[in-house]
This record gives structure tokens, C-alpha cells and sequence, in this order.
């Protein structure tokens, strides 16, 4: 239950509610919104700074703009949950991010306000501008269509493609810069540079206040606007930024930079700018974490902070007296430095995921090894292979869904050329709590087609520290990719000496008469405890620890077909195209027979929940392997009951 | 046999030649080396206009430059033909493009002065990027690492990750900007005007003479150099442009323009911008097609205009009076505007292939509904959906290869949403002689893993229509994607009405008693020949054309596996994870237990060549289809052979 009385959150279910209230009232809401938003995070959890950084915006632009009818496109959709709670979905806040309740991200399913579903980042303007094109088309003069954009996702690629389209189109589109110097992680690269002295330039401190008021003075409304804008265009563009060129070379009018914390200047701003035709940009300066003392000090930490205590801001942790198993991410980023040391070829690269990946830990001690180019995997990609080029060892670090914006650059400018690059794929698998968009699910399939691609997956922190060590040794002339998990592994003592590892070997985990199971990475330990449980049952199933999709290990599949008529695979990716389809393609080319029966992330759309909770789902935590492996041998589960039947 | 003498060019083996000569010769060899380069390509055919863009650019390169030790990268490679022949493939060139010859494209495994193969656009700055930090890293400081990247692939988002990234760097990167206005079509979007602007601004004309000599004058080299560039720094900047702030924004510094056609001011410019540290920009004007009159004048026919006359420059046209079956990507640019004269919601897509994709002929006649956003895959894909959630119906038209640039956006925002896009993807298959970049043969594996999309691919050109025309039916609220291949289809009266097709069904062409041959798309028809010869010898093949990989036709499945032992696929695509492994694991969910065989694209990398010798090297033509049948028929076979003998 909610302890705080919100006089006016309360009222607002939706954005009529919203404009009903007078712009006196705006600061008022603004601060309940952010009050709301830390006693519900603090409880429940969820993504934090982002959204406290655009509680301001958030309110001025339901209140101006004539939403759903006005698309409004949040890009990533972290700073969205502003907006969800004005949307009509406050009473059940509480169920973001939890197993069959409302998604961390917007979603078009869930409300007609989430205009776009976004996840991955800088999607928003070529969204919005599609939208746009399509009221140009229909005769929808008036309709507004907002790309709401961080600093950080600017940076990509994909943003800069479609304002170079927007530039040279008459559309409504207003892209809003959300300008708070930050990705994740600090933002990177020139662009923010720029940003960062267009906010700081002599200019911005006497018109931040004033923006709204100076458009408003100017005669744009209606037939003549355009003509008039034309008119007094240089003189508007002067007064706002000397230095706005960026933007302005793309045709973007430019405006700004304002405060993004005023909600009455912005709201003031927003208003006018619905009545200046054509695509324009206004840069808005926020603060992640804004009004939460903690966050706005400590960004990184609090973009997504955990479970915290709201008055004294301590975050809380797992007591836990009993030694944990370490995240795969931090195997990771210890164990590049321990290569790294020895190796002086090595190298890091994060696309804007220093934290994320832990690839931090490198940055702090080798900053002059490790590279974080910002939200942009495709340029990271080909990147490392540039390096690889010149003899370096490239560790590039990415998460399993988010390459698959670089898929083009490991196909053509990595696997083509043969390069040796080592692509660690984090967040390999479903990733549980962040849902659809970001499970790293059809990355087995995506690269198992590609020739000369080791693709590999460590069961447990040992194994992913031997595939690092054997992927960095000299001599091995091809592009190799290790895949692990979001989360916890297995060992609580997990730095073991490193071993080479001979590339396109598994290997027999436990010993079996009746199945084999042949498993992928991590799930192989949901396998192991099945295979203790059925043993109880009486059944004796054998488990392979595949370690390769690609080269696939002959030998053992040889061994397996000979040995076991059947025969279930466990991977933690689409059952389409990845471990189970290598062993049916293996099992036609060798005309063995079997029965196979695949367990993985079945053929839809799999949402949000816990890790476990999904496992379960999709059927490939233990009790799925389980099940599936009794089904399989039902005569067989049939005389054992008899057999104990018997023996009772 | 080369008719003309070319003294000079005769003598350039390498590079090292190259330099030996006297400044005032390099007009000479600039001559005789576009003189060589009309006569190859009238005789053998390759791209043209680029490469005569480059000419002087590519001489006044070798010349400065210390290559291969620096790195020199052409992005996409249409314009490296000049380079090729200075660096030692003179006298081979005529092999360029065909099978087993040299590569049309920059390839690593070719020569040691192709930095990084090419092929796909705008991967020259990330790769030029690596190398530099790689230098850098070994304390090379004098190494150079020079991107040639034209005003089209500048448009892709990459690009502008890989500037961003330098632009925070100290690296020896030296980024060509080959400014012609065109990518294979017009050039578009908002920084190609600013790019305009930038070349006619006022202080062109009178600096594009004295650039390098404005350079050579001051004192920026040795140590001081930094500290002196920096004092000049904004003089020379305001000297070179006063529009000039794009780059500039993201802190390269930015020379030019300069005429791209004045061999010795360029050489001089080169050379001075070696002593200049960092990151910088060289903004040259070019000429597309630059000193052949029709290629200059038509640009876009001249970027590959097939064998020609070199003096009257008449395009030799196959004539053949029998009348031919139509290319697949005219049958789909004029189906569409069939479509969208009848659906006003249709709208059409091409990330700059207006031309190889056909939807000029729309472009044409509805400007208005037809977009070319530049070489902006990522942007396209997502355009496309932004337009489906307003209920538009895109017809997003990407070359298969290309796809892979939009990879993300069509799981993310296409597939995660189930938004009803229609993708057309031209080029699905082998390509010929672009070779290895843009064979279109992952298509399949990296789609059939997403959930909810329709893959299909049409055995002929009314099966495209038809295709075309279900895709758009009202109704159908899923994306649709219809996969053909480059080149010509099989029906000369092609222009069949429109019908609908069930979404997941295949159909029997053929009946036939021993075997089963399961297509995909066009392959089908190297199959009913297949199956018209193993009639003459006694062995009867069935052919299924699959239409759907997505959904399967179950149906047809159980009843082919059903009724045959011994069953091949046929698919224009790789063998991992295509419509063989689709029909595998039907096998295996289903428990038949069949001989099959899948033929496709083996697991290697495949060359350029003539369309059919690589389906003839894949074993997937004809030959290959007969070939298999025979193998998995071996019993029969003999018996026929036993029948025939005892019967004569």
C-alpha cells in the first residue's frame, strides 16, 4: 500500500485529467510524480535516474500535446515511467517488470499512449518520422509526432540516419534532445562534446528561461507561418545558439538549449513549437536523478539502483553469509585484465555498456586499452576488426540482442575477412526482468549460418574463463564468439587457472544408459540437477556439455547416435535454428535415426518475468528436462513403476 | 589483347614506381590510367563511373602516401578500380569480377595495399579507425590510415558512430570525404544539400586552388605542430569555409573543398595534411564518371553500364528476338504500382536502391508515396514500421545482403510488434559477380528464428505477384517478407492476375513415385528440369515448391513424409538453418524418420562469379539436384541400369 497522499496524482488517470490542471499546478504534480516514482521504485524495483530526469518534460508534454492523437515516441523507454503513471497505469505501477505485469519499456499492447515499442535505443525519431509521413499522407495537418531522445542514444548511427531524412522532409516531427550528458554510463564521443559546450556556451544562461516566451513573441501561428518563419529564421536561430550548426546543417531547426526541470518554461516551449511547421529539434539540459539527492550524485549506480530504503537512500543488498557465485559479467571483466596483463595485444571494447559488462574494471585499471565508443555496436564491430587488422586481440563486448545491431559488421567485415576478433556476447539468453527486447535469444541461429565462426558457451565461470584464454592464444586465425548469461554462475570460487580449451570439443559431464542429454552454456547445470532427479526415478540419463555449437563436435555426436536412441538438447535460445537444429542437420548428414526432441525458447514472443520464472515457462529449467525426458521414455517410466510397485 | 600504349602507366607495377615519377607527369598517368580503365570495363564490363571519380584522388594517394605501410581503405570499393591497377593487378584486370579472377571489390587476401575489403558502404572510417589506434598503441606515429568515403555512404548512420568515435580521439586518421552528389542514384537527405551548400559556398571557388598551398605555408610540423595548430586553428578554419561546423561539431578538422580533379593541388594537400596531427577531414569534389562524357551526363546508367563501344559510347544490349523473361526486380517494380494505384496505403521504401530495385518506375509516377532514404538501412526498416502502426502498408524493398544492416530493427521494431511491413528482399541468393559481400544466402536462417514472420520466396514472376498482392490484402496483421533472387525469371508473359495465396501453403508441381524435391523459390525451376531427367532415366521425382519456410505447410510435410523415404531440399541459401533445417525439425517434433538431404550454399565462403557457376560450384543447379537424387537412389539406379541392360 501506498503510504503518500498525492493531492494531485491522484486525480489523474489520464492526460484529459492532466489539462484540466492550471500551469500553477504543474511544479505542484511534478513534484508528487517524483515522489511517487522513488516510493515505487524504492519498493518494487526498476529503472530509476532517467525517469526522475524527465518528470518535467513529462508533464509539460501531456499537458500540451494532444496525446494519443499526437504520437509521442519515448526512445529506449527508460525515462518513460513518468508517462506510463499519467497514462492510466499508476494503480498497478507496482507490477512493472513483474511476471505478467505492465513492461518496464512502453509497449503499444499495453497502452494507445506508448505510441512505440522501444527497448533498444535511437529507434524513436525514424518512428516518429514514419508516423509523420503517414499524417502528411492522410491530410492530418495538425497532428504532432515527438521523438523524446537521450544524448547518449544520439550517438547512434540509426538517430543520425533518420535525421538525415527528417532534414529533408516538411513533416510535423519534433525530436526532443534529453540532454543529461549520460548513456548508462557517462556518455562518450565528440557529439556529446559539443552538446556539452552548446549547453555551456555564453548564450545559454540568459535564454534558457526565456525560449518559450521568445517564440512565443514571434507572429507564427497559422497560413503565413511559414513564410514569416522563413523570414525571421537567421534572426531566431542566432538568438538561440550561435553554435547550433549540428542540427541546422541536417535542416533541423534548432532550439535551445532550455532547462529541462522549468515545467512551465517547457511546457510554454512545447506549446509553441506545435505551431512552428517542419522538423525541429529542442535541446533540453536534464539531470538524471533529478530531485533524489543519491542519484543525482551517484548516475551510474542509479540508473537501475535495486530495492532502496527512499529517506536515507541506502541501497539494498543480498545478506548472504554463504559465498555466491559470481555474475558472468564480472568473470568477465576480471578476467580480460588477468589476459590483458599478460597479452599486451589485448584490448576492450564496449559499446556504452563499461558497467553493464564490467569491462569498467578494465577501463579503471587500462584505460588506454579499453574503449567504450557509445551506443554504437555496428562501428564497435568493425572497429575490432580494424584492430584485428593490425595483429591486435580485440575483446568486444556486447550484449547478445544489442548485436544484433552490429549483424551486418560481423557478417561482412569480421566472418567475411575471417578476422580474429573475440565477441563476447553477455546477456546471452532470456534476461528476465527487461522482456522481449532484450532477450538474447536468436543469436545461436543468427550466427550458426555465418562459415569459419567459432561459436561457443561456458557452462560456469571455469569454462568461460578457459574459452577467453583459448580465444586470446596465438594462432587461431578466426573469429570466435563466447555467449554467456545475465546473472549469477555457479562457482563461488571461480578463479581457476586458466586451461586451453582444443576448439570444437564438449565434453561428458555424467555418464547414462537410457537418454543423453546434450546441453548449451549454462542451462547444462539445470540439466546436471535433472539428471540427479531422474536417477531417483530410476532413469539414467547421460549429459554432454556441447561447449560448441560451431565447429560442432563430430566425435562426440558420433559417440552420442551410436550410443542412445534418445536424445534431448537444452540450450537457452530459440528452438529455431540453433543447438537442436546442428544436431538434426548432423543427424540427416550422418543418416543416424533418433528421436530428438529440442528444449529452449519455443517460437513467440516471450515477455518479462524473472530468469526463473521464463526458464520455467518455456520449458528448460530442470522440471522441464524432466519432463521432457519422461515423456520420452514413458515404456520405460511405465516399468519402473511396475518394478517399484512391485517392490513395495 | 590491350590495343593502346601507355607509356607511363606500363611502367607502374607498384607503387614505388609510381613515386619515381616527376609531379608534373601525374596529369599524364592520370590520363593514360583512365584511358586503361574505359578500355577494360567497354571490353569486360565492371563498375565505371566511380572509379573514374578517383582517378587523380588515387594517383595523388600512392603517390604521397607510404602504402601499404600506411592504411589505405575505400569504403564500399566501386571507385578502387584505379587502385588496383597501380598496385600490381595492371595486367590481370581483365580478370576482374569473373569466376576465379580478381574481385571487383578491395579484397584482403588479394593484396597487401587492400587494407580491409569492402563492399557494403561506410565501413571505411570504423576499420581506418581501428588500424589507427592500433598504430598508436605500438607507437607508430607516423603511420596514416586514410578512409575514402563518398558523400552516399556518409549518409549511414555507421559512419557517424565511427566520426563521433574519432573525433574524441588523437589518431592519425585522415578521412576523404569523395563528395559526387550520388550514391547509385542521386545522393539525398539533409547533409547531402548542406554538403552542396558547403561546395558552392563563396569561398570555394576562390580556395579550392590553394588549399595545399595554404597549408604548406604554415609551420605545423615537428613538435610544436600541436601547439602551433592550435593557435592557428580557427584562422585556418575560417580561411578553408565558414559553413564548415558539421565536422567541426565533432571536432575533425575539416579541409576543403578541393577540386578532386587537380592531380598536383591534391598531392600537395595530401602531403601536407601527413604533418598535421589527429583526426581531420578532407572534403574533395568529384566527378562521377569524370572524363567520359556519357558517363558523366548519366550517371547513374554509367555506375555499371555492362560492355559498351569506348569511342561512341553506345551500351551493347543483348538482342535476341525471342522474347526473354523479365528481371525479378522490374516484375516487382511495376507490380507495386499496380498494388498502389488500387491501396492508397501502399507506400514504397528503397535505403538507395532506387534504380536495382526498380522503384524508380514509381518513384516516377508517385513521388509522393515513394521514399529513398539513402544508404540508411536501420532508418528504412524502422520507417517502415512507424508507418504500419498508423496503418499504412510499407513495401520496404532491401537487398538481401543489405538486411543484415537492418537486422535489429526488423526483430526489434518490425517482428517484437508484429507490425504488418512488407519486406521485399531483392538479391536473396547468390549474387554472382559482386560476390562474397553481397551474396544474399543468410536471409533465411537469420529470419526463420523470429517469431511471427512470414518468410516467403516466389518460384517465378506470377508467384512474386501473387506474393506481392496476399502481402498487402487488409486482414493480414503480420510482417511479410518475400525473398527473390538477382536476375532474370523464367516467364517472358509474366504479367498474370493478381491472386491470393494462402499464407503456410506450399503446392505439388510435379508428381513422381521414388523421391521427393522439396524447393524453395526459384531453385524450383533447376528442380522440374532435374526431375524431366531423372524421368528419362527411369527414376520418378516429386516437386514440392515450398513457397512458405514460414509458417511450413504441415500438411504438405506430413504428407511428403508420409509417402517418401528419400526426400532433398532445394534452397538459394545457406545450408545452417534454412528450409532444410525447417524440414528436419518438422522430422524430428513430428517422429518421421526420412533420408534427406539438403542442397543449398555449403558452410564456406563463397567467390564471385557468373551466377551459374557458383550454383553449378554449390551443387544446387541442376547437375547438383540430379546428382543427389542419384546418390540417395543408388539401389534404384543400379536396378534401372540391371532393367535397361537386360533390355537391350
Amino acid at each position: 500500500m501506498r503510504k503518500t497522499k498525492l493531492s494531485l496524482l491522484d486525480q489523474i488517470d489520464n492526460p484529459l485529467d492532466l489539462k484540466k490542471l492550471k500551469p500553477a499546478q504543474l511544479p505542484q504534480l511534478c513534484d508528487e510524480l517524483r515522489a511517487f516514482l522513488v516510493e515505487t521504485v524504492s519498493q518494487h524495483g526498476g529503472h530509476f535516474g532517467a525517469s526522475l530526469g524527465t518528470v518535467e518534460l513529462t508533464a509539460a508534454l501531456h499537458y500540451v500535446m494532444n496525446t494519443p492523437y499526437d504520437q509521442l515516441v519515448w526512445d529506449v523507454g527508460h525515462q518513460a515511467y513518468g508517462h506510463k503513471i499519467l497514462t492510466g497505469r499508476r494503480d498497478f505501477f507496482s507490477s512493472n517488470r513483474k511476471y505478467k505485469g505492465i513492461s518496464g519499456f512502453p509497449r503499444r499492447s499495453e497502452s494507445e499512449y506508448d505510441a512505440f515499442g522501444t527497448g533498444h535505443s535511437s529507434t524513436s525519431i525514424s518512428a516518429a518520422l514514419g508516423m509523420a509521413i503517414a499524417a502528411k499522407h492522410r491530410g492530418e495537418h495538425d497532428k504532432q509526432h515527438i521523438a523524446v531522445i537521450g544524448d547518449g542514444a544520439m550517438t547512434a548511427g540509426m538517430a543520425f540516419e533518420a535525421l538525415n531524412h527528417a532534414g529533408a522532409t516538411d513533416t510535423n516531427l519534433i525530436v526532443i534532445l534529453n540532454d543529461n550528458c549520460m548513456s548508462i554510463d557517462q556518455n562518450v564521443g565528440a557529439l556529446k562534446e559539443y552538446l556539452t559546450h552548446l549547453a555551456l556556451s555564453k548564450t545559454y544562461n540568459s535564454l534558457r528561461k526565456n525560449v518559450g516566451k521568445t517564440i512565443h513573441k514571434l507572429p507564427l501561428v497559422g497560413e503565413r507561418s511559414k513564410e514569416l518563419l522563413h523570414r525571421t529564421k537567421s534572426g531566431i536561430k542566432s538568438m538561440f545558439s550561435e553554435h547550433a550548426n549540428f542540427f541546422e546543417a541536417l535542416n533541423l531547426r534548432y532550439f535551445g538549449p532550455v532547462d529541462g526541470h522549468d515545467v512551465l518554461n517547457l511546457a510554454e516551449t512545447l506549446r509553441d513549437m506545435r505551431n512552428i511547421p517542419g522538423p525541429k529539434l529542442l535541446h533540453v539540459v536534464t539531470t538524471k536523478g533529478k530531485g533524489y539527492a543519491p542519484a543525482e550524485q551517484e548516475k551510474t549506480l542509479w540508473h537501475f539502483p535495486g530495492l532502496f530504503d527512499k529517506v536515507t537512500g541506502k541501497i539494498h543488498k543480498a545478506t548472504n553469509d554463504t559465498p555466491q557465485a559470481p555474475k558472468y559479467q564480472d568473470v568477465f571483466g576480471h578476467s580480460i585484465i588477468e589476459l590483458a596483463e599478460r597479452n599486451d595485444k589485448i584490448v576492450g571494447i564496449t559499446p556504452a555498456m563499461l558497467s553493464g559488462s564490467s569491462l569498467k574494471f578494465m577501463m579503471e585499471k587500462m584505460p588506454k586499452r579499453t574503449f567504450d565508443v557509445g551506443i554504437c555496436e555496428q562501428h564497435a564491430v568493425t572497429l575490432a576488426a580494424g584492430l584485428a587488422t593490425q595483429g591486435m586481440t580485440a575483446f568486444c563486448n556486447i550484449y547478445s540482442s544489442f548485436m544484433q545491431r552490429g549483424y551486418d559488421q560481423l557478417v561482412h567485415d569480421v566472418v567475411l575477412q575471417q578476422l580474429p576478433v573475440i565477441f563476447c556476447l553477455d546477456r546471452g539468453g532470456l534476461v528476465g526482468e527487461d522482456g522481449a527486447t532484450h532477450h538474447g535469444i536468436y543469436d545461436i541461429a543468427y550466427s550458426r549460418c555465418l562459415p569459419g565462426l567459432v561459436i561457443s558457451s561456458p557452462m560456469n565461470e571455469s569454462e568461460l574463463r578457459n574459452l577467453m584464454y583459448t580465444a586470446q592464444l596465438p594462432g587461431l586465425e578466426q573469429p570466435f564468439m563466447i555467449r554467456y548469461p545475465r546473472g549469477q554462475g555457479v562457482m563461488p570460487n571461480w578463479k581457476t587457472p586458466f586451461e586451453k580449451i582444443k576448439v570444437g570439443t564438449g565434453r561428458q559431464i555424467r555418464e547414462g544408459r537410457d537418454i543423453a542429454i546434450l546441453s548449451f552454456g549454462h542451462p547444462g547445470n539445470f540439466a546436471l540437477e535433472a539428471c540427479s532427479e531422474l536417477e531417483e526415478e530410476g532413469l539414467s540419463a547421460a549429459l554432454f556439455d556441447m561447449r560448441f555449437v560451431k565447429p560442432i563436435d563430430e566425435k562426440l555426436l558420433h559417440y552420442v547416435f551410436e550410443n542412445y536412441q534418445h536424445i534431448i538438447t537444452v540450450e537457452d535460445g530459440c528452438v529455431i535454428g540453433g543447438l537442436g537444429s546442428a544436431v538434426l542437420e548432423f543427424m540427416a548428414a550422418k543418416q543416424y535415426h533418433a528421436h530428438v526432441r529440442i528444449l529452449g525458447v519455443p517460437d513467440r514472443i516471450v515477455e518479462h518475468g524473472k530468469v526463473n520464472e521464463l526458464h520455467r515457462e518455456c520449458g528448460f529449467d530442470k522440471i522441464g528436462i524432466i519432463t521432457a525426458a519422461k515423456e520420452m521414455l514413458q515404456d520405460l517410466v511405465l516399468t519402473q513403476k511396475l518394478v517399484k510397485h512391485e517392490s513395495l
